[in-house]
C-alpha cells in the first residue's frame, strides 16, 4: 500500500440543534472549514445535522428543510478546502411537496449527489417518506463513495448492492439512540456495520450524533471499519474519528488463492 | 416467555480424528448418547465430524466419506434420546461419485434433511463440489432449524433467505481455522453470525472443532447469538455451549410499533 494512495477520513460527531437550522447551518459551515483545512479528505457529518431528530411536529421539521439547491449548501461547498469530499445528512423538501431524510455528497464544485433513506426508522415514518433508490455511487478523486443512513445497514442485501455496485467505501451518517443499545455494550450496529465490511471488503465510516433532544441522548458511536471489519477508529471524548484508509485495496476481493467474496456469491440459491 | 417453550441447544465443539471414521464414528456415538440423554434437546457437532478437515488426498476423504443411508447413521439415530434433534457435519460421497461437505438433521426416526455446503473455503474446492441448494428449514417439534455451514454465512443473501424461508434457528457446523483468526480477539465471523442473527432476528449456533491437524489448529469459536444478536453461550475449556432459548420467540420481527425486520426490506431496491 503506498502512502501517496492513503485518504485521510474524519467523521465529526456533531449534536445539531432541534429544529434550528440557522444554528445547523454555522456549525456545518465551522467544521467543514475546519476539518477540511486541517486535513480531512473525507468529512462525514451525522444524519439530519440540519435539523436534529426527534420532531413532535411536523412544523418543526418544515422550518429546517431545505432543497439541494439551497444558497446554505452554496456556503458549505465554498467553505470546503481543496479537493475534499463532505457527505452530511439533512432534512429534505422534495419537490414533491413531501420529505425526505437525505445525505448529500459535495465538494468545492457543489453537490455531486443526494440519497434518500429508504428504510426509515420508527417516528421517522410519521414524518418522512421513502427515498425509491438504492445508495448512490459517486466516483471521486480518492475512489468511489457510496452513501446510505442509519437504519438502511440493517438491511444486508441493500449493502450488498451498494458493494456490487462499486463503492470503495459507505459512508453513513446516523443517528443512533442511546436507548436502542445493549447497555455496556459496543453499539449493537457495530456488528452489522463490521460484518457488512468483512463480507463486503469495503469501508465503513459511520457518523453518529451526540448531545440531548427531549430527555433522549445518542450512542456517540461513530466508528470507522476497514476491509476486513476491525475498528479502525471511534470516537471518544472528542467526538471525532479519524483514520488513513486505502479506498483501492478494498477492490481486491479475494481472501485466498482460491475464494473471492464477491465470485463466490450463488446469487441463484438466493433468490 | 414461558418455560415450556424453552428449548436447550448445546454445542459439542469436538477434535475429530483425520481421515479416521471408525474413531469419529465412536465419538459421535457417545457424544450423542451422552448429550441427548443429559437434556440436549438441539444438539449441533461440527462441520466434517466424521473426518476432520485438512486431507492432503482424495484418498484420505474417500476413506472417510458415506452416504447418509451408511449403517453408521442409524447407529447415531439409534443412540439419540428422547425427542432431541442432532445436527451435525460430514464429508458425502453422492450417488453421482462426488464428494460433499454437507451436513445432516436427524432424529431418533432417521435422517430428517441433509444439506450440501453450498460456499467452500479455500482447499475445500479441491476436494468437494458445492452444493446446489439452499438451505434446508426443517420443522420439528421444537420449532423450524436451518442448516448451514461455516463460509455460508459469509453470504448474508444466504442467511436472510433462509431466515425468510421461516427459520427459527440455524444450526452452522464450522471448522474456522485459528490462523483466519485476528489475533487476541473473538473469532472474525462472531459479528458475521451476530449480524445475521439481528438483522434476521433468527437464533444461530455456531459449533466450531478443536483438537490439532498436520499442525493447524482452530478457533474454538463455538457461540450461540440470540435473535437479538446476543452472545448468550460460547464453549470455554470444556469445548461446550449450552442455552435454553425460544425458537418461536424468533417468528415476531417487529422492533416498534413502526418497524419490521422483515416487512421493512425493499426488495426491489437489492436486485
Amino acid at each position: 500500500m503506498s502512502e501517496a494512495r492513503l485518504t485521510r477520513v474524519v467523521c465529526r460527531q456533531l449534536a445539531p440543534r432541534l429544529a434550528d437550522l440557522s444554528a445547523n447551518h454555522r456549525q456545518i459551515l465551522r467544521t467543514i472549514a475546519q476539518e477540511t483545512s486541517s486535513g480531512a479528505q473525507i468529512l462525514i457529518l451525522p444524519e439530519l445535522v440540519t435539523s436534529g431528530y426527534l420532531f413532535s411536529t411536523a412544523a418543526e421539521l418544515e422550518a429546517c428543510a431545505i432543497t439541494p439547491t439551497d444558497p446554505l449548501v452554496a456556503e458549505w461547498a465554498a467553505a470546503i478546502s481543496g479537493e475534499a469530499v463532505v457527505v452530511l445528512g439533512y432534512a429534505e423538501r422534495g419537490d414533491d411537496g413531501a420529505f425526505y431524510n437525505a445525505a448529500m455528497l459535495l465538494t468545492a464544485d457543489g453537490v455531486l449527489a443526494t440519497y434518500r433513506k429508504a428504510h426509515l426508522w420508527d417516528e421517522e415514518k410519521l414524518f418522512f417518506t421513502p427515498g425509491s433508490s438504492a445508495a448512490p455511487i459517486v466516483e471521486t478523486r480518492f475512489g468511489r463513495i457510496g452513501v446510505m443512513i442509519c437504519y438502511d445497514l440493517e438491511f444486508p442485501e441493500f449493502t450488498r448492492r451498494c458493494a456490487l455496485d462499486g463503492a470503495d467505501l459507505i459512508a453513513v451518517p446516523t443517528n443512533w439512540l442511546r436507548e436502542d443499545q445493549p447497555v455496556g455494550e459496543s453499539p449493537a450496529n457495530w456488528c452489522i456495520a463490521q460484518a457488512a465490511a468483512r463480507v463486503n471488503r469495503v469501508l465503513i465510516a459511520c457518523c453518529d450524533r451526540t448531545g440531548t433532544e427531549r430527555g433522549k441522548e445518542w450512542a456517540e458511536g461513530t466508528a470507522i471499519f476497514d476491509h476486513f471489519g476491525r475498528l479502525v477508529a471511534a470516537a471518544g471524548q472528542a467526538h471525532r474519528a479519524e483514520s488513513e484508509v486505502d479506498l483501492i485495496a478494498t477492490r481486491d476481493k479475494r481472501w485466498n488463492a482460491n475464494n473471492d467474496a464477491f465470485a463466490d456469491r450463488r446469487p441463484e440459491l438466493y433468490a
